[in-house]
């Protein structure tokens, strides 16, 4: 399948089935993720994966009651950095170099320009720059899921405070974006499922500038 | 070629050979950000497609020199809207109900919750949400081009502000976030080409909690 038709084919499904989503294709969708490129290379957030049934369940409240939650198989948390720290920046940079086995002058100058940049900006700041990379990994995820058929639903209505609390992120510096749940849809309990899809024409989503 | 198969081969290429890329692949890469899933569907976000010479010459400057500016044939310059609006929310919600033909009361409650809640808000966090969208929408561009084998190299090093003045995007109620030159890899004077793809282990980006 087409990635176009693939896109085509999704929708944020509402109802799903409980059907599990077997490993491989969970660990295609998750490594599509891992592949996003993202600003600098610094791939700054994590994915964590819930499967458990008990987790699911005292999330769900947090997330709005949203069915998905637990309807899905697996619950895909997209967690930013909270802030660009020297530290961080140095294991990207230090591991880089140990896995090319060089050291590069201007990559070093590129350090020492990132260095010099990220941390003196506000937490924020940051924040709001990482969860943007996030998105691509996002972006990237749904696409593997759709070419496996797998049925995801990207979801923001859930209380970020609650869940970082909840699953203790703040101490992994980390801050929690967005929700993927990934499953299967019932297509005789959700409405959604035949309902056209609704996109910006061409015309109103492109410019050409010739 | 598999998404997995194409995000390995894609990198962030520099040197690109100035061929162009054909319609129909750059139709398939936009086709695939339109697609995008974005919060409430209201995909915050245009894509401008630059194909003129004189136009890339005059924003290379602006993107720091960066050579595939001009030597990538199309550069997609994304832009999220500067701020949610009424307005804004309304199109989607009237476009939405016309191409379905139907109104309905959830729907309209859904409709008047994000007109509380949006427009209140401070423009920039509703800018910064809508940038978040237009990630995704980056995402799926760049899966698009890597399965369609065109070369992309998503690019933040750029003046926003001096490229929305070029560009008139404030006019439009736009602001850039990114840039995607599309073209093709000079693999013989590109030395990225040849260097080892760096991403974290999954152990240090995927957390299970089982």
């Amino acid at each position: 399948m087409s990635l176009i038709d693939a896109l085509n084919w999704r929708y944020a499904t509402k109802q799903m089935t409980g059907e599990i989503v077997p490993q491989e294709k969970v660990d295609i969708i998750l490594e599509a993720a891992r592949l996003a490129p993202t600003s600098s290379g610094l791939q700054p957030f994590e994915i964590l994966v819930i499967t458990n049934p008990e987790l699911k369940k005292q999330i769900q409240p947090i997330a709005n009651g949203q069915p998905q939650i637990v309807s899905g198989s697996h619950l895909l948390v997209f967690a930013a950095w909270d802030n660009y720290t020297e530290d961080r920046i140095n294991e990207f940079f230090d591991r880089t170099n140990a896995e090319r086995g060089t050291v590069n002058e201007r990559f070093e100058a590129y350090r020492n320009m990132l260095l010099r940049i990220y941390p003196a900006r506000p937490a924020e700041e940051n924040f709001q720059h990482a969860a943007r990379q996030a998105y691509i990994g996002l972006g990237l995820a749904i696409a593997a899921a759709a070419l496996e058929k797998v049925d995801a639903t990207p979801m923001e209505g859930f209380d970020a405070k609650a869940l970082d609390e909840f699953l203790k992120l703040k101490e992994k510096g980390l801050r929690s974006v967005a929700l993927l749940p990934l499953g299967y849809r019932d297509a005789e309990k959700d409405f959604l499922v035949s309902q056209k899809k609704i996109r910006k024409s061409k015309e109103n989503f492109i410019t050409e500038l010739k």
